[in-house]
């Protein structure tokens, strides 16, 4: 029935890690893992859920901050290691810092340089 | 004097992915494995070098197949612990398949499907 999740090459953790790209801007918003799991629910409800090596749980991003990522089309690289997911974002916010994506550092002059706004008070999202 | 190389964090095996995006069509084409050494020199020559994982050794991007990769831009994450790359492609081809980019599999109706073409026989990039 699943067979799709079978061909995929899963670390030793049975994690991956799965880049969302906004589907309009071709931004790179994040990166974050999955598992077969999470894949699969992500596959079947159409939204980015993920899984949290920190919390080690399934990861419904938005479930808190409402942020959520509709799902328009799910890749997969040459080797099956990777995963590529265009997503709508709800709220235009994807990063936990409040800004819109995740990379907002740039290698300038020998240091890392924030060149991106914070959109949203962090303290505003996760009430 | 590489303090930049410090405030990363790099994972058990010292190493971090590192997401390849053109520059100018803003598509992702490859993702690869940095080590200190890897980012170090990537930053210092403006070029993509990477860490092979399967080979062990320091991997310059396009060294045989001619396919560089000239580097734009190198951000990271908030979590320090991803890249992401602005490169301009030489040849347009990033894969070893010979295909413009790695992410050639989509799903669809249950199944990885191939939607990109090959633009160069592997044997003739590989010589």
């Amino acid at each position: 029935m699943t067979d799709w999740l079978d061909e995929l090459n899963w670390n030793d953790d049975g994690l991956m890690p799965a880049i969302a790209q906004d589907f309009q801007s071709g931004e790179v918003l994040m990166v974050a893992w999955m598992n077969r799991e999470a894949l699969r629910l992500s596959s079947e409800q159409g939204r980015a859920v993920y899984w949290s090596r920190s919390r080690r749980k399934l990861w419904f991003k938005g479930e808190e901050s409402g942020h959520r990522q509709r799902l328009r089309e799910i890749r997969v690289d040459c080797d099956a290691d990777v995963l590529l997911l265009q997503v709508e974002q709800i709220g235009g916010i994807a990063c936990h810092t409040g800004r819109r994506r995740c990379f907002f550092r740039v290698l300038k002059d020998g240091k890392w340089q924030t060149d991106e706004d914070i959109i949203k008070n962090p303290d505003e999202i996760y009430r």
